[in-house]
């Protein structure tokens, strides 16, 4: 499956890197000689586009500056797939993340995920970063490893993996326990908001319950990756005491 | 005092933002349009610099791209400033970033400093980010809350603090025990390294133990930002006991 990455630097990046850019868009007002210059030189095809939807339809409602391109998907996985790969021996540990926008946040992410045996990442289809060259650079190679499911419905798939036995965990300011209240000792879904908006409220409703981190200083909320880190941290944690 | 900010977007936002800008160093070679003409419309002089060590000079061996831009100083404190402003009931913890370079991992770190307590960030005067626009921005506001010392010698800073009734934990993958082995409940001072090289060999010498984070994946480190705030956290609940 083919893929639209959008953004002067990461169109550039995918442009000077070794894997196939198949087509760049670029709309008719952006002259960016670089990414032309670039482009002729791989002898990737250049579309001058001229109407602004056609960019949107390819990749939503995002600040594209006039610059797309279309390469190999990054691979995702099916929820199923995800499930069926658990180990039956082990908690099943989910983590969706309702909106995320920063690459470097779902990059981050990525990496934690990696190191403390999480299943499967669940993004939304819309209004949310994918799986790009960006979060791949910083992931550092975590990408390869941790599988990543992008659904059109987060709620729907909310309640599926409820039938199936998950527990949804929000981490949400409001109406929330201390996170170390809970025992994470069963199959958990965490959910991780966006990061200028948190959990959406239809997904909100979706949470059995929600916990939040201590914060006794002027902030009101930490930064997305470092967040989920830390409540990833804490069912690692609950799973494997120190002893 | 006033610092110098480097980078084409960093100079490009102080020039768009409220805050003075006293000059802009541009190489001759950089006919950057944007940045000379937002610094005509802001009255702020452009000089245009033809040797390439006078760059060098005010910002140090950084990737710099031609662009330096004299600002206004964010506050820095001086490590008995911030020792003598620790309430006399609480234990002391501060955090230390040996060659940290990342301004996006320094605005995090500080954003997590606030929240739990941190009484103060030292960072090296060399070969490590300093506080530029970009940290204060990814700080959310942080910046202005946690009190940073910009010191000469990290070892030596080690050394004085060690007198002073300070334990230095370092976070280093040899050589170290789990992250949960450790009581916090004594005065401590938290040693990150830097993102591609950890501790550096001196510092390292100077810490009294080494702690890790579990990590069962295939990436052998996390993001910087995150691996500080899964430590802090635990220091957090070492001396706050969830009850």
């Amino acid at each position: 499956m083919r893929q639209y990455i959008y953004g002067r630097n990461t169109v550039l990046e995918a442009l000077k890197g070794n894997k196939p850019v198949y087509q760049v868009y670029l709309m008719k007002n952006v002259k960016d000689d670089k990414i032309i210059g670039l482009a002729k030189m791989k002898n990737v095809k250049v579309n001058i586009i001229t109407q602004k939807n056609v960019l949107k339809d390819l990749v939503g409602q995002v600040v594209h500056q006039g610059i797309v391109a279309q390469i190999d998907g990054y691979g995702y996985y099916s929820i199923d797939e995800i499930l069926k790969s658990i180990p039956k021996n082990k908690q099943p540990l989910l983590v969706m993340l309702d909106g995320l926008e920063d690459p470097h946040n779902l990059g981050a992410i990525l990496r934690t995920c990696d190191a403390i045996e999480v299943d499967g990442v669940i993004i939304g289809k819309n209004r949310s970063v994918a799986l790009t060259s960006t979060v791949a650079k910083v992931s550092t190679g975590a990408i390869d490893y941790v599988k990543v499911a992008q659904v059109t419905n987060l709620s729907r798939t909310l309640d599926d993996l409820k039938k199936q036995g998950f527990w949804v965990v929000g981490c949400d300011l409001n109406n929330s326990q201390d996170y170390r209240a809970i025992d994470y000792n069963m199959p958990i879904v965490i959910v991780i908001g966006s990061e200028g908006f948190g959990i959406s409220r239809l997904v909100k409703q979706h949470c059995d319950m929600n916990v939040v981190l201590p914060m006794t200083g002027h902030v009101t909320s930490l930064n997305a990756s470092v967040a989920t880190a830390v409540i990833l941290y804490q069912v690692y944690n609950s799973r494997h005491p120190f002893k």
